[in-house]
């Protein structure tokens, strides 16, 4: 492991429109958005419910303070609504509280960005709230408290106390990093110590069926710099998997088999697991939580385990955009090459998180593949799951869409032909709210006597080493300008983007290592990096058996597609010409190409040599499709 | 509609081996195999209960006769286990009473093509057992008599009292057809009165959640000359779809949504039923069951529904093999030209039921296109249910199989790579077991003046008109000898087979209407087709997304398929050269092709001329895949 740390968000200003953009909508849109969400405040909207459980979670915990008697009511579901549970008691899935735990965490993010006092007060009244919900041992889950206490910590593999503490973990940190209160801090400490009581060296050999507590865990621990939260989150991960299975201890059975809990990815032993399995956001997570223990306990084997992980990802189960997850089933994983375009899961929780993973590799042991992940998923994958103006958004990341299929075939009933305003599991757009107004926090990352530059945004930041100015056009003609004032003698790194076949920096001969370029800077610098972006004709692996015959089209990281609004219906029937002219025109790439005669009604007959017409193709970034309404969309086209 | 009716099986001896060798199989290891099940003594097998239930039918109804209280039971499932029902309780499916139907069924037909004392005798005891659990009203369903008489006929959208006594009819008819015997026609015409009075003009306005009354309604009125069975039939087909729904009345709901009945292709009046929708086989059943009552209530309105829903079926939602019902979900249709080769469902009895359906038309309407269809079914999605050896059976007949994905993708969990020795809910092989032994019924029709040929095996056959004796060579060369002793002057009408560009007769210059060509024959006769069987490559209609830039071969009417056996792995790197070079090798066709170079581990990477090497391609009749252990296989390939 070569580590580096990331330079935070908070000292990170971007200045890339770009980015700013994004940054803007979530902050201008998103955020505001939500928060009527969590308010049930949006008409036709499913209840989010979540407030309403904390707040109601309070008056309860006052009631029994006061020696009140208060219901019980069952516990045995995911989801409780007004048709299938109690008015009294907790409505919604049991993972709700962790939307208010995102949200403020988002919140906290866009208020390094652009502070907002009015916002600021906004999220101290959720803090409020929130910290009114927890019991006096420190408890804090709304759906227990209201539910039935004595059950809490009872059913660590279907519900989700330690995924929803994660998401408060997350949030606490982020907000006292960001405004330096501690309220919500104190309160996940109370709660964490619990956890730690309850899940530690002595106690139950338990780890949550969701995961995210493991990184969440390291959060905390990096936060407060108290040890016991690193030594949890490190028995989490070492007891996954182990035999006897702890998911078959809570539940009173015996010797499950493995296929039982691949789900969540606790079949084996985290060390034995040289595969990704099972449901792609949990699986991420985990990993994630890995990569964190591997770093801060110098775990090279934890850390092999990981990067076997993380390749095993990125070399069989991706899809181009950075997707994960080939099947809705699960959303899971399936096996190595499957990846079926018009079935894809792909959800955009997936590659947050496996954004979050590669950070985490790349604080590791930094090396260029893992921040190429990362770029992959942001410029493609990512960004397709928010509208662009920020009002809807995908769960799921299709690379070919044939909007009658998602209406009449039941497969692809996941698969919307239109970003959706919200969902019942609100999962996604509070992920990219959290993760898009952290963006700065992935542009760069340093050790002692390096600063690496992961990303090529515009951007200003400010370290111990140095101030830097990004001035990029990296999207379009690919050169980035970087002006540099050393505060000392250090060494700059800049990654070799995976696509750049002809990159070249002002200063010459630069030494290369792990897909990164190092240059001695000694004072006031200006460097610039060339790395033009090509059109590129992009083919899959060849056992990746849907796209036989089939190529994508790439410029710098950006993955292309074909829409219906610009190539009309019935795109399988289209092919890129051999050597095709490829033009840029504004954000589209054209080329020249063939359309299939489309047949009449004959649905079989003898062969005769197809007929095909010229057409122009006309390619669009594939994170700005359907955002001209309902049509067809394919990623890959015939060669 | 220019009627004819089919000659019967009883008159129709099989002289050719390759029919003869299904027809064997089905006698020697099909009907004992199941006679097996049935009686629940396969190890290692999920038990069939279904004697069982009938035998426990009895004794209750024993018990109630003489005053004792017997338990009741709950009657809200569709299947019922030893682990989730009473054990003096029904256990199995619902529907399990059509088993033990099914099984006479195809007995009758055997009989008749080769009499057996013994499994007469078998059939017999089978008999008596049934009619045993017989209620004094006529009531015969195991299900409700054992479980809760109270609630017959009450919830007719899910249980399947009248499926099961179509089923029983069906048996019941070709029983007393084959042997003279009427024991159990008597006992199921009790049962129909029932039906009749319940459902009658006068009676509730129900039919069946899962249809085949209709049709068998119609038998049991061309057995019996009870007009009130075809009237019950018409009834059940006239109602269907029309609002109030009736499986709405029976719940005690209104206004259900027409989606909510698709699956049972009850959403609509059948007249406005312009698509094939719902589950496959409940649809084409009741297609049967209306081609019947149009045609023999001279319906043309009705025939001509039936005619769009033929249509719609083969020229829009039918594999190239005859399969039919494009998803599991529903085991249903999906919408036009959606034919996934991978995720089929393509039923077994789904292609069982389209040639009942196809054999109705003709019944209905003389036309080709009718006959060409059974022909299509029968070699290819039909046969491919059946091991060579009988043993083994496909309930869903794929067009791409991949082991792994079956493996490892749920979405294709239903697809197996090799054929199964029973199922839990054993439809298909009783299905194709009552289908291959009444073979012969298939094969001619006649009305006033002409007899129709439609099938094209070596056979023998004596109707009032003519002795008939075929010399097929059909398969092979193409050739096919009428040896005619005419009793009377007669118009002969050949089918000319879909497939056939070069057909040419012995006499010469035959009129030719709606696919038959007519020869006027007046005494003794030797008549020879040459039907001249090419080799061809065949293409999909272009809305067939998933065969863009890929063919099929076929000869005559069978469809071929590369395994990996013959091919290696990874089949969808092959393509089919330009003009290929065929060749006959005995029962596979040999080609030149090429197979391209399997990458390594790059998941994406810039494309450059794909390399290909020279294979020899080798081809095998789809009936025949998997019969030499697990392996890929693919009806399609890359051209």
């Amino acid at each position: 492991m070569e580590k580096s740390i990331p330079v935070s968000n908070k000292n990170v200003e971007i200045t890339d429109s770009f980015w700013i953009n994004k940054i803007e909508l979530v902050r201008k849109e998103v955020i505001p958005y939500q928060w009527q969400a969590l308010n049930d405040k949006i008409e036709n909207a499913e209840s989010s419910y979540s407030l309403r459980n904390l707040r109601l979670a309070a008056e309860v915990l006052s009631k029994r303070k006061r020696g009140e008697k208060t219901p019980v009511f069952p516990t045995d579901k995911w989801h409780y609504t007004p048709e299938n549970a109690d008015k009294n008691s907790f409505l919604g899935w049991v993972f709700q509280d962790s939307d208010p735990a995102k949200w403020i965490e988002a919140v906290a993010y866009s208020l390094q960005n652009t502070p907002d006092t009015e916002l600021e007060s906004l999220a101290d009244s959720a803090i409020d709230l929130i910290c009114s919900a927890q019991a006096e041992n420190g408890y804090l889950d709304s759906f227990y408290t209201i539910n039935n206490p004595d059950k809490a910590f009872t059913n660590l593999r279907d519900h989700h106390e330690l995924y929803c503490f994660g998401h408060l973990a997350e949030a606490a940190t982020a907000y006292y990093n960001t405004t330096g209160k501690n309220k919500l801090l104190n309160a996940v400490c109370r709660f964490a110590d619990l956890i730690c009581d309850v899940f530690g060296e002595n106690g139950k050999k338990g780890y949550g069926g969701h995961e995210i507590a493991e990184m969440a865990l390291v959060k905390l621990y990096e936060t407060t710099g108290n040890e016991r939260y690193l030594n949890t989150a490190k028995l989490f991960i070492e007891r996954r998997g182990t035999r006897p299975y702890y998911f078959d201890i809570e539940r009173g059975i015996k010797n499950s088999n493995k296929i039982d809990y691949i789900y969540n990815q606790a079949h084996l032993p985290v060390w034995e697991q040289n595969q990704a399995v099972g449901h792609a956001v949990r699986g991420v997570y985990l990993y994630s939580g890995m990569a964190d223990v591997a770093r801060l306990t110098d775990n090279e084997s934890l850390f092999k385990a990981c990067e076997t992980l993380f390749d095993d990802i990125a070399n069989k189960k991706m899809y181009i955009t950075g997707g994960i997850g080939s099947t809705k089933d699960g959303e899971a994983f399936t096996f190595a090459y499957d990846l079926p375009n018009d079935l894809a899961y792909a959800e955009t929780c997936a590659s947050i998180g496996l954004v979050f993973f590669a950070r985490r590799m790349l604080q590791a042991d930094f090396n260029s593949k893992y921040a190429d992940i990362m770029e992959r998923c942001l410029y493609n994958g990512i960004l397709s799951g928010m509208a662009e103006d920020g009002k809807s958004f995908f769960y799921v990341n299709p690379l070919e869409v044939h909007p009658t299929a998602c209406k009449y075939d039941s497969r692809k009933s996941h698969v919307k032909p239109v970003r959706q305003k919200w969902f019942d599991c609100a999962c996604c757009p509070p992920n990219l709210a959290r993760l898009i107004s952290d963006y700065g926090e992935y542009c760069f990352t340093e050790n002692e006597g390096t600063l690496f530059i992961n990303l090529y945004q515009s951007a200003r930041t400010s370290t111990d080493k140095a101030e830097i100015e990004i001035h990029s056009d990296y999207l379009n003609s690919g050169r980035v300008e970087f002006k540099i004032k050393a505060k000392t003698p250090f060494t700059l790194a800049l990654r070799i983007p995976f696509w750049s076949n002809h990159f070249k920096f002002s200063k010459e001969n630069p030494y290369i290592r792990k897909g990164y370029a190092y240059f001695d800077i000694n004072g006031d610098e200006t460097l610039t990096a060339e790395f033009n972006p090509e059109i590129k004709i992009i083919k899959c692996n060849s056992n990746v058996r849907e796209n036989i015959g089939k190529v994508a089209v790439m410029r710098g990281p950006i993955v292309y597609c074909i829409e219906e609004k610009d190539n009309g219906s019935n795109l399988h029937l289209l092919r890129l010409a051999r050597n095709p002219k490829f033009n840029l025109d504004g954000e589209f790439i054209t080329a020249n190409g063939y359309r299939e005669k489309e047949d009449s009604n004959r649905l079989y007959y003898e062969y005769s040599e197809t007929e095909e017409t010229l057409v122009k193709l006309k390619f669009l970034p594939y994170y700005r499709w359907a955002n001209r309404g309902e049509n067809e969309m394919s990623v890959y086209i015939k060669y």
